[in-house]
This record gives C-alpha cells, structure tokens and sequence, in this order.
C-alpha cells in the first residue's frame, strides 16, 4: 500500500470509529507484544474520546506480555451487544479469533487494522501496510488521525508492538519511519528500557532449561543452510515450562552461523504439530506456509500439520530442503 | 556533559581535526562494535576530506565485527611519523591501549571522543559524553561538524556503533536523540537489517556450545537476585570455540527473571580471570568494577582478577551479595 493510499484509509477508518460509541478490538489468537500492544494502545485511545471500548480476546495473554493489559481486556463476549465497530488488530483472517467469530460480525461495522503480506481486505474499511513493520505504527497513524493526545500508556503499548514485531528493531522491516515514530514516543515519556526488560529481560529458568533441551535435538542439513528442532510435549513435562516458553528458540536456530531457514516443530498433541519458520536473507518462507494453510510474512511464517512429530520432520525435511 | 558543552567540545575538536593533515585513530583492546565502528567512520571520514588517516590496532578484530574495517586498520606502529592528531576512541585511558601508549602520545594533538562514564578529560581535546548512547553517537555529531556528508559506507559504521552499545536499541541509554540518528543514517542508504544479522544472527555452532557449557554452571543466589557463571580454559578446548564467544552469555544471565546482577568469570590463565558484569534495573556496578580497577557503565562493567578460578568465584559471591 503506498503512503497516500494508507493516510486515506487511516483517515476513513478514524472518522468511522469517531463516530461510533462502542468498540470491540479483536487482536489473534497467541497474542504477540504487537497484537496486544495495538489492541491496548487503541483501546485506551478510545477511551480517552469517551468510548465504550475493550480488547476481547479467546485465550491467556502470555505472560512476558501480559503487562500490557491495563484493564483493557476481557473474555466476556457479551460485554457490549450490538457493537458499532468490530476492530480486528494484527489480523485479517477470521480463523486468527474463531470463538470471537460472531461477535465481530456483529459489529455494525468492521475495520481492519494490519501489517500482514497476506492479508487481502475482507471488511468494511481496511486499514492494511504490509510496509509497516508492525500494526502498531498504524495504530500509531490512526490515533495521531483520531486527534487523540499520545500518553505513556498509549505510548508504551505502541512501543512494545513495534520492538516486538522488529524484533529489537532489527528486522529488515524496520524502516526510517519506525525510527522515527519510537523518537516521537519518547516524548511522551515511556520507559522504554523498562519495556525491554519485560520483554527481554524475564526470561524463567524454565525457559532456559526447555530452549537448551530444544537445542539438543537440533539438526543442521541442506548443506548448512538449514536449522531445525523440535519441542515434544515430554520436554515440557520435565523442564516444567509452558509451550509459548518454546518463543524465540526459533530465532536462535535462524542466528546460527551459514543457516538460511531455520524451523521449529512443537507438538501439541500426538497428530497435532506447530510449525513455526524464519529465514533471513533470501528466501521466503511465507509460500510454504500457505501451502498448508498458514500465514506470516516472508521472512517468518507458521502453520499446522495434523501428523505425528516424526512425520511432521520428514515433511519438513523435503519442503526445507525445496526452499533452497 | 549539557548538550551545549558536547556541541561546543565537538566543535573545536572538528576544527582540531580539520587542520591536521594525519590523524591516527586508536579504539581500545578487545573491540566491540562501537569502539571500531566508530573508530572506522570518523577514519573513512577523514580521508573524505583528504586526509591520512588510520585506525591503528594492536589485537585482532573479533570475527562478526571484521566487515567493519574496509581497509581503515592497521597494526604497524609505524604507519605515520609524527601524527598531527591521535584520537583516543570509545575509551579514555591509555591503558586500555596499552602497546599503543607511545603512539598514541607522540601525536602533537590528542583528542578524546568517548561515551564511558568513568572518562576523565585526559588530553588536550576532550569530547565525553557519558549520555551518549555510544561513541558513535559522538563521532555522528563529529563528521557533521567537519562537514562530511555521510554515505553509507560512514552510516553503517555509525548504526553498528549504535547497534551494539544499546544492546539494539533496547538499553536505558537510548534516547530520542538515538533514534533520530538511526532515522538520518536510513537516508544514506545503509543496509539496517543486514548489519543486523552479521553482528547478531551470525552465530558459530561453537559459540552455541560454549553457552550451553557455560549456563551449566550456573548459581543463582543472594535469593534469586545473582546469578554467576563461568568459563573455562577447559570449556574453550572440549569446543572449540574462541575466548570472544563467551559474549553475550553475561547477558542471557542478566535476563533471568528475578536477577538484578549477573556476572561471567572467563578463565583466561590459570591465575588469571577476566569479569564481566552486568545490572538490570538499579545496581550500579561500576563502583565494584572501578574498586578492581577496571571501569565501564553503571550496568556494564569488567575488570580482571589475578587469582585462580575458585577464588574468583568466592571473591565474587561476596562481592556481589554486598551489591544489595
């Protein structure tokens, strides 16, 4: 989308919510700092032009995260009936919040509000930049367009969104403009290094006995180009952490030395297998995520497969080993 | 210093440098990416405008910031006879430049450009700055003061500066200021994301192992607020792996949730160990550092200890519970 077209629908979507006096904010399912942090960051935005606003979501909000959630959110969908406008955040699919489906279609209108290469508009008024390194710069844009004073709140959940999703800033998504608006927030007074260290800086031992466990069954082929491992659901049973605990180990197995394309598989159940993918320079992962009915970004994709681990390996083997 | 005085010492220190016809550039020992980033830019800068100029050094480069020097760095103290200007970079003490010393002294001018905050002025020219976020925040406001447009080759060395002493922008020593920087360097056309992944997602699978060697001995203590780890000679061996590859684990220990302090010992000779600390959120570990005579930040800090492993450890266990 280019810069013109998304000021015009950053314009639109604003006089919509404008106009309406209650908002629901629909960020996916596994919340990550950018989905919650835009959700929070437009919801307190909301609120301070005196709407009826919350973040409805389906499932825990991850810990390391979990301190962006300054009343915002809730698990009662019934908490406004018939809603003016339906915000999904971070997410343009309606299987990303499957038990929220409904309630965002009730909405008497329905915004979307993402950064996601692979989202098409399927809504009312979409506000989508696959350009942005994280929807938090569009939440940004929107409540900069919503005449809305930033505060540290606001300005700390948007920050949080955008170190997430640039992973520190370094992603090749990061832009001039990324920079620009993390400047613009430090005005406003946030503790930036404070976020950091919640998102970080806190990680639990456990973590770091499952990700060393994980490390263990690493596998290195396609000519040292290639990274994988695997989480069973014994290695969480010894090490006493939780699944989303497995965060970030893949970026570790995408750092290695020569690696191009790195995969971490997570059982979940027996049949049921997580695969998350990162690449680094060149190629894009995001084809084969489709393929089996993922989604992502070119650089950093997931999806299911309904197979038993060893299988979901040999799978994962071929379709890596085709990448190159 | 007020930002009035660092733009007042930069300037006569652009004048300083602006008459000089060879200006040697001296990083300190054991370089990270921001003393020879810095060093690299204000070099390439130098010849910009005509000068000789060069970055003398007297160990080797760690291998993931080698692509820095694009042919600034030399090893032969006798490159240029009496050197109208010698610029102490990132450090301020001769000893942190130890074989160097002579050189550095028979410049005719001295100058000091540095961001640590136990740098005293020590020369005739000093500009130290210990709110900078890194050195090369200072040498950006130097190349500006010669009046050097920046290029990509100037803004790489700069953000790889930048990068590596705010631990990617994540450390509370990044400011506004830093941000708008890293805003300007994206106009000359530096490759962000790719400096990125040579100083961070560039990992040795021998590095990989000396981590998991070293978070084996891990202790945890003064009730959960430290946590220590050291590494071995025996370590380096049974790996493979090079002494420099041990960093970044002082961090991961530092990241522990619940711990304020980490500290890595490394092994060097058998009587002979090098520190490493590192705070979190209000522990000023520059005192203990300073106290061994060593130096650094208030959450970074290192000095050497002449005593065999096991002592260091004691020593250190008492050191550290003292620090709460």
């Amino acid at each position: 989308m280019m810069e013109s077209m998304r000021d015009k629908a950053v314009a639109e979507a604003a006089k919509v919510l404008e106009q309406a006096r209650s908002v629901l904010l629909f960020p996916h399912v596994t919340m990550d700092g950018d989905a919650l942090g835009s959700a929070a960051a437009l919801c307190a935005a909301l609120r301070k032009l005196g709407k009826t606003a919350h973040v409805v979501i389906e499932d825990e909000i991850p810990e390391t995260i979990a301190f962006l959630d300054r009343g915002y959110c809730t698990g009662d969908l019934g908490i406004v009936e018939s809603p003016d406008v339906c915000v999904c955040v971070d997410c343009g699919e309606a299987h990303r919040f499957p038990r929220r489906k409904a309630l965002f279609e009730s909405g008497a209108t329905r915004v979307c509000v993402d950064h996601h290469e692979s989202t098409k508009p399927f809504v009312e008024h979409n506000c989508i930049d696959a350009k942005a390194s994280a929807t938090a710069e569009i939440a940004y844009d929107l409540i900069l367009a919503l005449g809305v004073e930033m505060d540290r709140e606001i300005g700390e959940a948007i920050y949080a969104g955008i170190l997430t999703d640039t992973g520190r800033f370094q992603y090749s998504n990061t832009s001039k403009t990324t920079h620009l608006i993390a400047a613009a927030l430090y005005d406003c007074g946030i503790d930036a290094a404070g976020i950091a260290i919640r998102l970080y800086q806190n990680v639990s031992r456990e973590k770091l006995l499952l990700g060393s466990r994980i490390m263990g069954s690493m596998e290195i082929f396609a000519e040292g180009r290639a990274a994988m491992a695997c989480m069973t659901r014994d290695m969480l049973k010894d090490t006493g952490a939780r699944p989303e605990e497995a965060d970030g180990v893949v970026e570790e197995l995408r750092n290695i030395r020569g690696v191009e394309v790195a995969c971490l598989l997570k059982e979940r159940d027996p049949g049921l297998v997580k695969v998350s993918l990162r690449s680094k320079r060149y190629v894009d992962v995001l084809p084969l995520s489709e393929r089996h009915g993922g989604g992502g970004h070119a650089r950093a994709a997931g999806y299911s497969l309904r197979m038993p681990l060893d299988e979901a390996k040999e799978t994962l083997r071929q379709d890596m080993g085709a990448l190159f």
